[in-house]
């Protein structure tokens, strides 16, 4: 019985990477008898000019049928001014929403041969290994919001920030179970000294944790764990967030690892699941054959194992991307001297070869 | 004609550094002939333990009459289970209210001799020069909320984030007054690719803007602004942006800077201003002696500044406390091999000394 899988390349960077990532699924669905399939979609920018929207029915429909959706990128400045409403980044939410991909999962975890490029010194980064549990269709990214009405004699804007007790325990569950596959320790992030919402979320999460007896649990507020995650990273497990600090932090965690460029992520679905790299389309190097394909690669790795349990091939996978690195193989981003300098191909190429 | 300045040093260490910063505006008040006045009056835990609330009203009103406020810090574990509308931080965001203190400055300057206490790479983080505007009477902090409604079917809390036109052109003007008198150059950050007060935000900035043709705009996302800050900080002139973003920014911006018991804040209000430190109160140290005081001095010197217009007694603090980093005074959180161990007293000892 074949599994199918939706490929969305989306814009920018987005084909070539998504092409490189596919290469060594068909690479390992060989090797390990996986009977993958593949069919692609379009989604943002190039879905707006092929169809007039970001997310066509048709792809949102293929995905809802898929075991599993790589995702590339979306956006460009060649969209900056199409109406908010069909921007690209509307098929990254529309997407989110449509397959109730509640749980964002971004590890964050800053390999010794990488340590080096990361912006903080190297014996704070050392060590850093943290999963970011980010709530992903809740939280004031969906809930009510008004562009315009006039209150009190002028004219205002607002966004209602909320949770839900089964929201937060569905994600708080979701972090509990991880952290007792990794380190048993959990953040909770929140800003309870000011919001209701978050004083919900505190109360919801010490209920939770109470069924996890062997997981040790730590609230933070927001502030202080972006303070936190700059001076001592390495003390973290765990953290669980909702939609907007998740947002936030994880973005900070990531380029503090040095190497946003080999970081991937999966967004877990009530059925189907969603995998790609955490950076953008990078339109200002697209179609020229050099962006870092490792993340998406990587992201296809977490497919494997979060939607399809096939934990062998994707091992397979994070192991050949390790031996690259090893052999010295850098993509531009990452290029210094005494390294070998591979573009997009090359990197794809050094990372088959170590598949067996 | 003399001048009240309100001192309240609040909690932990609050007593320590304001008493220094007092000693040191006292010895600029004689120089310069500033006859300023001092009356101290409680708030946070201490003035709960004392008065049932941790904003009594003779300290709000004495505040309203001052001609500025030197505030410490207030909190601490004793009051973690007191109900949370008399927590210690309710002093802050009374204060804050009660004040109209809609602007708050946050200067992050990293100074040449103290580039080794960056947990950043000293290449990244050398001369760094950011003043973070961030509003502080508005947004998610002071919108309705709701802490338990059944919505659904389910228990759910919520907080509203809002901006009028009005408050938004406030601070950005004020944003765009400080950039004519530093590098030209404001950056807003919003989050306007999701919400509909950041896109009022974003159009309202844009609008103000039109007024400062010799500034330039920028804007930034909020997640890539936590990125900026963390991988170029010395890109930023001035930063605007809301109360939660601000929140979050400023303590990724200070912490970053390495030397968060150096930075000062002010809190610009409609009539009196308040001047604090922006660390805690540390009550692992307080009572000890140790604590860095030279935050609250820069804060008085801002007061100065800001609430009394005296420029040359200000300069006078900011080079003494130069000087006495020069000199190699250190306080316990910069301490290292080589310099002079201070305790509060030295420093401040110090400082006042290169005070002439
Ligand atoms: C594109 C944008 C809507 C999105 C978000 O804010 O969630 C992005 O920043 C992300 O983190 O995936
Ligand atoms: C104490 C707290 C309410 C406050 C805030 O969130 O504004 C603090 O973090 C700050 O930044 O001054």
């Amino acid at each position: 019985m074949s599994r199918k899988i939706v490929v969305i390349p989306g814009d920018g960077i987005g084909s070539e990477i998504t092409d490189s990532a596919v290469a060594v699924l068909k690479k390992v669905s060989e090797k390990y008898n996986l009977d993958l399939e593949f069919e692609t979609h379009p989604a943002g920018g190039t879905a707006y000019d092929l169809c007039g929207t970001p997310l066509p029915d048709e792809t949102l429909n293929a995905a809802k049928a898929a075991d599993a959706v790589l995702f590339g990128a979306v956006g460009g400045p060649k969209w900056d001014n199409v109406d908010p409403a069909l921007r690209p980044e509307k098929a990254v939410l529309g997407l989110r929403k449509g397959l109730g991909l509640y749980a964002n999962l971004r590890p964050v975890k800053v390999a010794d041969a990488l340590v080096e490029y990361s912006p903080l010194k190297e014996d704070i980064v050392k060590g850093t290994d943290i999963l970011i549990v980010r709530e992903l269709i809740g939280g004031i990214y969906f809930g009510d919001k008004c562009e315009s009405e006039i209150h009190n004699g002028a004219e205002r804007a607002w966004d209602l920030e909320n949770y839900s007790v089964p929201e937060v325990e569905r994600i708080v569950k979701f972090a509990m179970e991880a952290a007792k596959k990794r380190r048993n320790k959990v953040t909770s992030v929140d800003k309870s000294n000011v919001l209701a919402t978050s004083r919900l979320w505190r109360r919801t999460t010490a209920k939770v944790a109470e069924n996890y007896p062997e997981v040790a649990l730590d609230n933070l507020y927001v502030d202080n764990c972006a303070m936190q995650l700059a001076i001592n990273p390495s003390q973290f497990d765990v953290i669980v967030t909702g939609n907007l600090f998740g947002d936030i932090l994880s973005d900070e965690a990531a380029v503090l690892s040095g190497s946003i460029g080999m970081l991937p992520s999966a967004s877990i679905g009530f059925s189907t699941s969603l995998y790609e790299p955490i950076h953008g389309s990078a339109p200002d190097i697209a179609g020229k054959g050099i962006a870092n394909p490792v993340a998406t690669i990587l992201s296809a790795a977490m497919l494997l194992r979060y939607s399809l349990n096939e934990d062998k091939a994707a091992d397979d996978i994070e192991q050949a991307v390790d031996k690259a690195l090893a052999q010295g193989y850098r993509t531009l981003d990452l290029y210094k001297e005494g390294f070998k300098k591979a573009d997009t191909k090359t990197m794809t190429e050094a990372i088959l070869n170590n598949i067996d």
